[in-house]
């Protein structure tokens, strides 16, 4: 096949250090081994870089923390463990609509939604898949928007939002229940921000930030 | 195989009148394939009865309405469409937290987490499945609820209890995010109750019901 024959001239003009392109290449290709073996929270950096065949700093050096690098397994172009904390330090009256304005707005963007789709339906599909998520949104999302509440129950607050966030990409991009598909990001953010502000700071005292 | 031979004669001790355990399995048979093949909105009593090769009247003497049919396909020990309008019939106040009551309480009886499970992953996880679920709840379900709402915006209401609803039990049964995984039945209804509350009746005036 042609393309075969192509690769060896494109691989020689890839990166000085010789094997550089193949060794993130490697890595990526290690990493959806090791995450689908181990799931997200047993799954380690090194173990990754053994199964590459590459030093772990190497890793960090392509790809950043273990989060990073299930991102970029995943192919998400969005990353809610980075961008809702971001979010949530805002002004704290409209937060829950923000969160609402922020979800759906990425997921207007075709590359999101297509992932996005995607990443729901294997999530909550699969055997396999669902454990990873499971790890990724325990380990990495849900504890971020919690440490943004100052509350015994932060966690609880944090995973609530969560599960009506899910529900409404479900509703609106999965199953496309009319009502909830049809409807403007300000008509969703002016019904489910509310909801989200009320699970997230509801019952706590008012703070100056 | 020992199964096959025993099975002409279980079938002699079936129903008296000549062939109607038979007919029975053959219109459930019919009705899974033609749920299949045309979707719950297309599918017709009509088609399954001739595909059952059977009076349309018999498949309504065994299994009642296309949605009693459907929820017998699935095997569902549960009838949303039928009972959550019949809990938005009482008192309004905490007809919110009597739905999330309902479904929780259902749900912790392991025959209907076992079948809620397996038909929420493969509503999500199928493209065949997902358009069924979505007739089904867009029929059956949704309409139902939004006729208890005497609003013009009743089925985005609807909609949004929905997907609220969804998201709690997938968090809860299917992804298995601790904080509501573990959360007692009565902290979730105090938590979720009001927001399908709001999602029902906010701005809406109140009334004798």
């Amino acid at each position: 096949m042609p393309e075969d024959a192509a690769r060896p001239v494109k691989r020689r003009r890839g990166r000085p250090r010789g094997g550089g392109g193949d060794a993130r290449e490697r890595i990526l290709a290690a990493a959806i081994a090791e995450f689908a073996d181990a799931g997200y929270d047993s799954a380690t950096v090194r173990a990754i870089a053994a199964r590459a065949e590459v030093d772990a700093a190497l890793v960090h050096h392509y790809f950043g923390t273990k989060a990073d690098l299930f991102a970029e397994v995943l192919g998400f172009p969005l990353r809610p463990d980075v961008e809702v904390p971001l979010i949530l330090r805002g002004p704290r009256e409209d937060a829950g609509e923000r969160i609402v304005r922020f979800v759906l707005t990425a997921f207007e963007r075709s590359e999101v939604r297509r992932r996005g789709v995607l990443l729901l339906r294997t999530a909550l599909g699969g055997k396999l898949a669902t454990p990873l998520v499971t790890g990724f949104l325990t380990r990495e999302l849900l504890p971020r928007i919690a440490g943004a509440i100052d509350a015994p129950d932060a966690d609880l607050r944090a995973t609530l939002v969560a599960s009506q966030v899910v529900g409404m990409l479900i509703a609106r991009y999965v199953v496309r229940l009319p009502a909830i598909a049809e409807a403007s990001v300000d008509e969703l953010v002016g019904r489910v921000g509310p909801t989200l502000q009320r699970y997230l700071f509801d019952d706590l005292p008012a703070t100056d930030g």
